[in-house]
């Protein structure tokens, strides 16, 4: 079904969410458009496997540091993203950010990216790297936000280094010591 | 000229701003259309203009201290949002939130609100709060980035104790010490 899910990602880069359409899909996949339903019974369901297979390469992420691991999600992702597909669905999604179909595409990501999170800081968590109350869900929203803040801030990606220099500022705090 | 800022609120959170029409506001306002061009020569002047009478209770914040500078901040922001006016705004804007119009009026409204926090963080620095390589702008795309995150992530806004634990985590870090 990699076909079907390629086919998705062209499409919802090419029309957006809304317009997408389960039958073009099918036709350009050369499979029926049941076959499709039968497997992906929503439309935020087959976005959803579309993103999924799309990110496939951060789902495993352990390089022994909680900094390390940061950096390697967030490289990982700027590097997707600025792929020329990446920045097609991107442009695609942000302007139909807060109709239902892509906030609950959004939803079922960040439960998704929560669970990475999650992952990476249990184990720094086990590292003892972690204050005990800091909030995972907290964390993560300071990191990512920060991204895509400085993303519409500046209309383009931020490098590889400014991803470093937020990770810094999460873990180590802008306080002078 | 109050009627015409206040117009434009008022349009803008009823039709968003790819439609909103100078001759609607002049209308409403009770003014000639000229006479809005003269003062607001374009339309992301006009509705930056209307956007710092709605935000101008956050222009002076001076607590004494970081932490309550950027609590003061966000709260009045929160404040703001939450009203009904508040509430129409963002959702009208942020669906055109990748448009040319609405990232000029963006970049603008970041320019003020970098010149806001610069200001805090000038006054922290001369009272030694703040460690000498951190960065203003990712500093506050940290604090910024964060509630803009977990208001997508949640469909609602933050309470100004989320608000509190975004500003500890930027100010702290996450690692144990």
């Amino acid at each position: 079904m990699a076909a079907v899910l390629d086919a998705t990602l062209e499409e919802l880069g090419r029309v957006g969410f809304a317009a997408l359409s389960v039958e073009e899909i099918a036709r350009l996949a050369g499979v029926n458009k049941t076959t499709v339903y039968r497997r992906w019974p929503t439309k935020p369901a087959l976005v959803q496997a579309a993103f999924e297979r799309f990110g496939g390469a951060m789902l495993v992420v352990d390089t022994g540091s909680l900094r390390g691991d940061l950096r390697l999600v967030l490289h990982t992702k700027l590097k997707l993203v600025r792929t020329p597909r990446g920045r097609s669905l991107v442009r695609a999604l942000h302007g139909e950010a807060l109709t239902p179909g892509v906030l609950e595409i959004s939803r079922r990501m960040r439960v998704r990216e929560a669970e990475l999170y999650a992952a990476i800081f249990a184990r720094a968590r086990a590292r003892g790297e972690l204050r005990r109350e800091v909030d995972d869900e907290l964390l993560m929203s300071v990191i990512e936000g920060a991204m895509t803040h400085r993303f519409l801030a500046h209309g383009k990606l931020g490098s590889n280094a400014e991803a470093n220099a937020v990770i810094d500022l999460a873990l180590d705090g802008a306080l002078a010591r």
